[in-house]
C-alpha cells in the first residue's frame, strides 16, 4: 500500500493558487531529497561498490531539480543535446553524465565529448561514427546490450528483441575488441529492459544478466569492465494499493549476485551504476487543478482546468494516476465521476469512472504522481499552454521553478509581420 | 487506390533541404487550395444551401495556411483562445469563425464573444456560465448533441455515450427553450461523432440523425434552426490502398437527406456546415527527414533525424503513415525496417516492419499525410525540438511559414539567472 499524501494543508493550497494561478505542477525537495539519501543508503547498506544514480533527465528536465539531485551525489543521464546543456546549466561536470542516445546526431557526440560525458553508445556502429564526429574515441566507452529473447521484456517495453536500442551479444564482443585497438581503455555494459516495473527480482535479474556477461567479456577478451549500468526501469505505486520497491531488498539482490558473479570472476572492483527516472522524482510531484466545470449526461463529468498538455500519461497510456481533492480528504467517495480535460481529444481524462467525493466547481483537485514524465511530456495540441513547476522547499516557502508558458511563447516561431504581407 | 506522391524532384529537395535543415513539415499550398474547392464544388453541386466548411484550426495550427483556407471561402473551428487569436491574425472574422470547445473557462467565452464567434456549446450549463461570464447570450447559439448510444461510434472515436462532449436528446430540447426565453434568436445543431472515418454512409446518416432531430425540435418548440454542423471526421487514405472519400457523394447524400427530411419539415432554407481537419489538409503535407543512422539487430533499423516530437500520430496510436524515399521510387521494396526516431522512447517508430527499398545514410525519407495532426501534437520530451513549417507555393517558391524550435525556444520558461543563485 502507498499513502497518497499531498504536502500542503487547503490553506497553504489557497494561498499558493493565489501566487501561482492552477494548473501548476509541484514538488517537494525535502521528499526528492530523503528518497535520494534513501537510494544511497539502501546500495551503501547492502555493501555494492561506486554507486551511482544517473539521473534520467527526461524524467523531469528542469535544471533547479537537477541541481538539487546533484547535491545528493547524483549524476545525470541524457539522451539529447538539451539534456547535455541542461546539465551544464546546473553545474554538473561531465564526468558525472552518460549520454544514453539513439539515432544519435553527429552534432551530439561532438557536444558530450566536449563536456566529457560518458558515452553509452547504442549500437556497434557508433564507434565508427563517434570517430568520425570527433575525430577519436574518449578513453571511456559503454556499451548497451540488448538481450533479446535472452531476457523476457515487461509488459510497458515490450519484447527486448522488437526494441531499437542496444547491442546484440555477439556484436558487444566484437565492439568490445574494436573499441580496445582503437584506443579505448576504461568500459562499461549498460542495458534496460524494463519500464516502470515494480518486481524487485526482475531488476535483480537484470543485474545478473549483466554481470555474468562481463564475467564472460573478461575470459573471452581480457577486458576487465569498470563498471555496470543496470538503467532504469523501477517502477512507483500509481495506484493506492500498490507497493513501492523496496531499495534495499534490490540493492541486496545485487551485492548478492555481486558476490556470486563479479567478485569470483576478479571483477569486484566494478562499480554499479543506475539511470532511475520515475521513482527518483515521480511520487513527489502532483498536478494542481480546479474543477471549472461540472457535466451530467451520460456519465457524471468533472471539467478540470489542467487538461493532457499537463499531463499526457492517462490520454496517452491510458495510465492511472490518482486523484484527491484536497479538504475532501474523508468524505465518502460515493460519486462516480470521469474526470476530464479541455482537449477536444476524448482520451483527455484523467481519470474514468473513478469513486470520488462530490466535486463542486471552484474545488482544487489534484492529481498524484506527476514527479516524472508529466510536465515533460506536455504538448500544446488545441493551442494549449504548458503550466509552472513550483518547488515547494524543505523551509516551506514556493519558489517557482520554471514559468507557465503564455501566448507569446506559443507563437514565438511565427512571423506575424510576415503573415501581414502574404496573401 | 490512393497515389502516394510527393510535389519536389529530388533535385528541387536538395535545394529546399540546403535552406531549410530537416527535418521540416512541407505543405502544398496549391494542393490544399484545390480540395478546398473540391469541397465547395460537391456541395454546390449537389445542391446543398448555405454550405460552409470551418475548418479545424487544431489540425494545422498555421495562421497562414489559415489565411489561405479563408480566401477559399472558409471559416474556422477554435477549440481554445490560442486559436482564436490565431483566427484574429489571419484576419478571419468572428461570424465565420465557431468556438467548439468544452470545459470552457470564461476567459475563452468573453474572447469569443468578444470578436462575435459563434458559440458552439458543450453542456446545457454552459448556457448560464456563458451568462456568468459574459453577462448575456449571443443572438446565435448552437448546442453540440451527443446522440450516446441513438447512434454507434466509430472505431476511433469510441462509443458516444462513452465521449465528455455534448447534450443529451433530452437537455437538447430543455436548452433550445431555455436560450429562446434568454433572448436567443437564432440557433443550430452540431454534432460530432466520428474521428477519421472513410465510409460516406456514416456521415450521411450523421446528416440524417441531425436534421430529424431539427424537424422535432421545430414540431415541440417550434424553434427553427438556422444551420446544421455535422462536425468533422472524414478520413483520409492514410494507406495507399485506401481510397479517398467521395465529397460528391457526400453531398449528394445530404442533399437527399435534406430533401427527404428537412424540406418537408419547411426547414429548407437551414444551411449546412462541416468542421472538417484531417481530410482538408491532411494528405498535402509531408514530413521531409534523412536517415542519419542504420542499425541491423534483431530487427533493421533505419535512424530518422526527425523523431515523435515532429509527429506523434505512429508512436501515440499506432497509425499507419506512408514512407517513401525520394529518387527510389521505382527501386524494389525488397528491404524490411523500422524506421525510427530518436526518442529514449520504444514507441517512438514512423513504421514498423515495413516493406521499403534499401536505405542509406544521407537519403531522405519523407513521411506522407502530415498536414493534419502533425506538427500540431508535437511535444518536447526528451528535449527535442519542433521542425519548421514549409510552405510550397503555386508558383514553386518555398516560403517558411514556421521557424524551427531553438534550445532558447525550449528554455525560454527557465530563469537560469535564479538558477546560478540556486542552493
Amino acid at each position: 500500500m502507498s499513502k497518497k499524501s499531498f504536502p500542503l494543508s487547503l490553506e497553504q493550497l489557497r494561498e499558493a493558487a493565489a501566487r501561482f494561478p492552477t494548473p501548476f505542477h509541484l514538488y517537494d525537495e525535502a521528499a526528492i531529497r530523503a528518497n535520494a539519501r534513501r537510494m544511497r543508503a539502501a546500495f551503501a547498506a547492502a555493501g555494492v561498490p561506486g554507486y551511482r544514480e544517473f539521473f534520467a533527465v527526461k524524467a523531469l528536465p528542469n535544471p533547479f531539480i537537477l541541481k538539487i539531485l546533484a547535491e545528493e551525489g547524483f549524476g545525470a543521464d541524457c539522451s539529447s543535446l538539451a539534456e547535455l546543456r541542461l546539465c551544464q546549466a546546473a553545474g554538473i561536470s561531465g564526468d558525472r553524465v552518460m549520454m544514453t542516445s539513439n539515432e544519435t546526431p553527429d552534432g551530439e557526440f561532438r557536444e558530450a565529448r566536449r563536456m566529457g560525458a560518458i558515452l553509452n553508445l547504442d549500437d556497434i556502429t557508433h564507434i565508427d561514427a563517434v570517430v568520425a564526429a570527433t575525430g577519436s574515441l574518449p578513453e571511456t566507452i559503454c556499451f548497451r546490450y540488448n538481450p533479446g529473447p535472452l531476457k523476457g521484456g515487461n509488459a510497458i517495453i515490450g519484447k527486448p528483441e522488437e526494441a531499437k536500442y542496444g547491442l546484440t551479444r555477439d556484436q558487444l564482443f566484437e565492439a568490445y575488441a574494436r573499441a580496445r585497438e582503437l584506443g579505448v581503455r576504461r568500459f562499461g555494459l549498460h542495458t534496460m529492459v524494463a519500464s516502470n516495473e515494480l518486481d524487485v527480482q526482475y531488476h535483480i535479474d537484470t543485474a545478473r544478466l549483466v554481470f555474468a556477461l562481463g564475467a564472460e567479456i573478461k575470459a573471452r577478451l581480457g577486458i576487465e569492465l569498470a563498471f555496470f549500468n543496470g538503467g532504469g526501469g523501477v517502477g512507483i505505486p500509481y495506484r493506492p494499493d500498490q507497493a513501492p520497491l523496496d531499495y534495499a531488498a534490490l540493492a541486496a539482490g545485487v551485492a548478492r549476485a555481486r558476490e556470486e558473479i563479479l567478485v569470483p570472476a576478479g571483477l569486484g572492483g566494478a562499480a554499479w551504476y543506475t539511470e532511475w527516472g520515475r521513482c527518483v522524482t515521480g511520487p513527489y510531484g502532483w498536478l494542481v487543478a480546479r474543477a471549472i466545470r461540472r457535466k451530467e449526461t451520460y456519465r457524471s463529468y468533472v471539467g478540470l482546468d489542467a487538461c493532457m498538455a499537463n499531463l499526457m500519461r492517462p490520454g496517452m497510456y491510458g495510465a492511472y494516476h490518482h486523484v484527491t481533492v484536497p479538504g475532501k480528504e474523508d468524505a465518502p467517495a460515493d460519486r462516480v465521476y470521469d474526470v476530464v480535460g479541455s482537449l477536444c481529444e476524448n482520451n483527455d481524462k484523467f481519470a474514468v469512472q473513478r469513486a470520488l467525493p462530490e466535486i463542486a466547481e471552484g474545488d482544487f483537485v489534484v492529481i498524484h504522481d506527476t514527479g516524472a514524465h508529466g510536465h515533460a511530456m506536455g504538448f500544446n495540441y488545441n493551442g494549449k499552454l504548458r503550466s509552472a513547476e513550483i518547488l515547494l522547499r524543505p523551509d516551506g516557502t514556493l519558489l517557482p521553478i520554471r514559468r507557465a508558458e503564455t501566448l507569446d511563447d506559443l507563437f514565438a516561431t511565427l512571423d506575424f509581420r510576415a503573415l501581414a504581407d502574404f496573401a
